[in-house]
């Protein structure tokens, strides 16, 4: 038994991705705490589902206003999390945004529904909604702040109360959130966040009533074997491998603008970064060489984190994957035109790096990068291009770029990913609206986005009233008529 | 290996639950004829995808015709798979109107949706419905015919092929139901039946991109975990314990009535029989004593299968599971009021059975049973009704009956349930039309009625143009404004 399992919190330190060093330390949260939590969020979840659907909004907007007191703090801690400042503001903004377009979204999610039956003309039904009692989020570390939340304020807003539990790579934003949380007792009632690794996230899925998991495949299969054995539903949104499709007719200049922003935003530290290019062999040379004069331009945030764009690959553990995939596209013929170094500052980076000469045997091409890495490889016909695009265990989303949207979304629409981006990137990752789901190994589960993306949270309970008389046994004897 | 997966096929020998003689045989399918199968669905399923849908709603049309003129047949097989007449009849009826009631409903499902973003005012977005290629139906021997059909309707309007595996208990409807698919090519093309037991199940788990399982918990939790370890969608309709609640004003006639038509229909093999009745103490004798009166005048449909009502016990495991009930039951103090007795006559027959004096210590109380039972516990208030009601691993459905309709409704509201008759017995049962889940261990996955019986079946995937400039990581640098 671990001392975890005994009661005592276990001390567990934390790198910083831009100085390298560790410099922080928290206590995971110990069996005994969890259980009181979750006790407590259970207790308190059948009023907050009772309250009307505006107090529940009321309520987060209450929450978006004790984030705003402590912004500077929050933001500190995400910047110390991340190693970067414009996309750490950007996710507390997303927050505020979040909360006002989940709000907006939610009073149809509660439309009531029914009608009477045309089956029997005496029947009239009507639906009530029921949320899941307790929801748990187990949350990655490339958008603490934007992932920690991204599933907890719809099913907040569903009825439901919600334990989060954050990457131990990322944890220090979850103090000053909390301090939020706390400030907005009503909130805290059914919302809390508890620290910890893959141990403490075991528990959280043992305790709660729906899991919803965000990061990679393999843990999201272990998440789902688990929920599966203890009959639970599971939403996961796992990784991506997305393909860009530049046809022979495309703007070039807008292709190599909007596919670089797809892979390199972030780092690539997104599920929904491009991590494949596939170019008609009639513009290959073209398309490259306007990447590569793009690539070089953008710098890092390296020495002076006011500065550049692409922030330091956060995960220690990710940037030997970045070196290994590149190592093995090399050895195997990839030719690397810029970028491709894994510079040690401390931190970790790496420059866009633009690779040709690439091929599905290489890891680049099969594998999750989660970096910026731009592989390119060129196809002789549409044909081709969507052959390759769907030749992937991944289908999360992906992007076409031709000569006119229509004829990009001819081809995108054979294209087996849940988002599909016409004549620019990775529009799923800045618009929220559309509903879509995972395909293949990229998830499970409902859509996260729009009205779906609250509907997930609860269980729909039909209430029949027969104002006729009541069907009789005698009914369905043998010598009945039909 | 077995003789099966050599390719050979494993006779397998049928009981008839009328005469209980074995005296039918089928050949489980080799591993071999379901791979071909598999492939002729699969390659068939895109272009009945991309058919327009009022092609797909003409060719089921086409399917209700082609059972028309086997009609007499398939009621042959019916009638032998399951021993009772006026049902099977029902159930065949009940096909013609699941094809028109999908039919109607399916273009609603369709509907095109999407708009343009809030959040970034240059991108609107579209959806796409893209089917699973290829379910799988996993059907039950309670209504072989109408749980066979009841999710393979839906799914192929939806654009998806399907495998069904009917129970090897009842296998004899498959025949003529496969010939009138046959005489239908282009639905042949993407419809097949396999059939077999456990085992054939299991292939065809193993075969499919998403599971669709009727039967009990112990199976679909089996199931479950297969299609976990296999990260595909799975659809399970499990057992029910559905409870009925009787208060104190209820009009006792009608309650009794349709209490009793929930119990006893279908001798009882009904996942959404009233498996436990709560009536107010005020009450309780004069129920009971209606109850008695009225599960007296049931007849069973032995000698003369034309006449009478109840039908025998299908399954000579369930029957043993009935005696094993009643056995417990009377041992800790339950008292048998009528009934009570399986009755031999080469089938088992089972007359509508009231218990009282019942608890919850019971496994009649606790149990799936299956069977016309119908255990009486007496409670003294609301709140106790509601509590008893819901100390149940089961939430398929539920009743109760009030002085009013609202007065039951606000009882009913508290039941944790998926579906809830209010002054009527199980008429989720009778009227398909309002969507609602399973709670607890009854099922997982979504809606198997209303318009979400056929959503389930696709993934959405948006479609996102962007007819502003593309967005640039130049915009995501450190001092770049918000």
């Amino acid at each position: 038994m671990s001392a975890q399992e005994h009661g005592r919190g276990v001390g567990q330190i934390v790198r910083n991705p831009y100085t390298g060093e560790f410099d922080y330390r928290f206590e995971a949260v110990t069996s005994v705490a969890l259980d009181t939590s979750v006790a407590a969020r259970r207790a308190a979840q059948s009023a907050w589902a009772r309250l009307e659907l505006s107090d529940r909004i009321a309520v987060l907007h209450d929450l978006a206003q004790a984030v705003r007191t402590r912004e500077a703090e929050l933001l500190d801690a995400l910047v110390a999390d991340t190693g970067r400042v414009h996309i750490s503001r950007m996710e507390i903004q997303g927050l505020y945004s979040a909360i006002d377009r989940w709000s907006a979204l939610a009073p149809s999610a509660f439309e009531p529904d029914g009608g009477r039956s045309a089956m029997v003309e005496t029947v009239s039904f009507a639906s009530q909604q029921v949320p899941y009692a307790l929801v748990g989020v187990i949350s990655p570390w490339n958008f603490p702040l934007s992932l920690a939340t991204i599933d907890a304020i719809p099913a907040l807003l569903a009825g439901c109360a919600v334990i989060i539990k954050p990457s131990e790579i990322t944890p220090r934003f979850a103090r000053p959130l909390l301090a939020a949380i706390r400030a907005v007792p009503a909130l805290a009632d059914v919302l809390d966040i508890v620290l910890g690794d893959g141990w403490t996230g075991q528990l959280v899925v043992e305790q709660v009533d729906l899991v919803c998991f965000t990061g990679s495949i393999a843990t999201g299969k272990k998440v789902l074997a688990a929920c599966a054995s203890q009959f639970k539903p599971c939403f996961l949104e796992l990784g991506g491998k997305d393909p860009a499709i530049v046809l022979a007719g495309a703007d070039l200049d807008r292709a190599s603008t909007a596919i670089l922003r797809g892979a390199v935003v972030n780092s690539g530290q997104a599920c929904q970064s491009i991590e494949r290019i596939y170019v008609s062999s009639a513009v290959a040379d073209e398309f490259v060489d306007l990447m590569v004069t793009k690539a070089n331009a953008v710098d890092l945030n390296w020495p002076d984190i006011s500065r550049g764009i692409l922030g330091p690959i956060i995960s220690l553990e990710q940037a030997a994957i970045l070196k290994r995939q590149l190592d093995d596209a090399v050895a195997k013929g990839g030719r690397i035109l810029c970028g491709g170094v894994i510079e040690d500052h401390g931190g970790r980076w790496l420059r866009p790096t633009v690779v040709d000469r690439v091929s599905h045997d290489m890891l680049l091409m099969t594998e999750e990068t989660f970096g910026p890495i731009l592989p390119i490889m060129a196809f002789t016909s549409p044909d081709e291009a969507i052959r390759l695009a769907n030749d992937s265990q991944y289908g999360l989303s992906g992007c076409v770029f031709a000569a006119t949207d229509d004829e990009a979304e001819s081809v995108g629409k054979q294209i087996m990913v849940g988002g599909v981006s016409i004549n620019d990137a990775s529009l799923t990752s800045l618009v929220y609206e559309a509903e879509k789901h995972a395909f293949r190994e990229s998830g499970l589960g409902g859509t996260r986005m729009g009205i779906g993306g609250i509907k997930r949270f609860f269980r729909k309970k039909a209430i029949l009233r027969n104002s006729g008389l009541p069907f009789d046994i005698q009914q369905f004897s043998e010598h009945a008529p039909e």
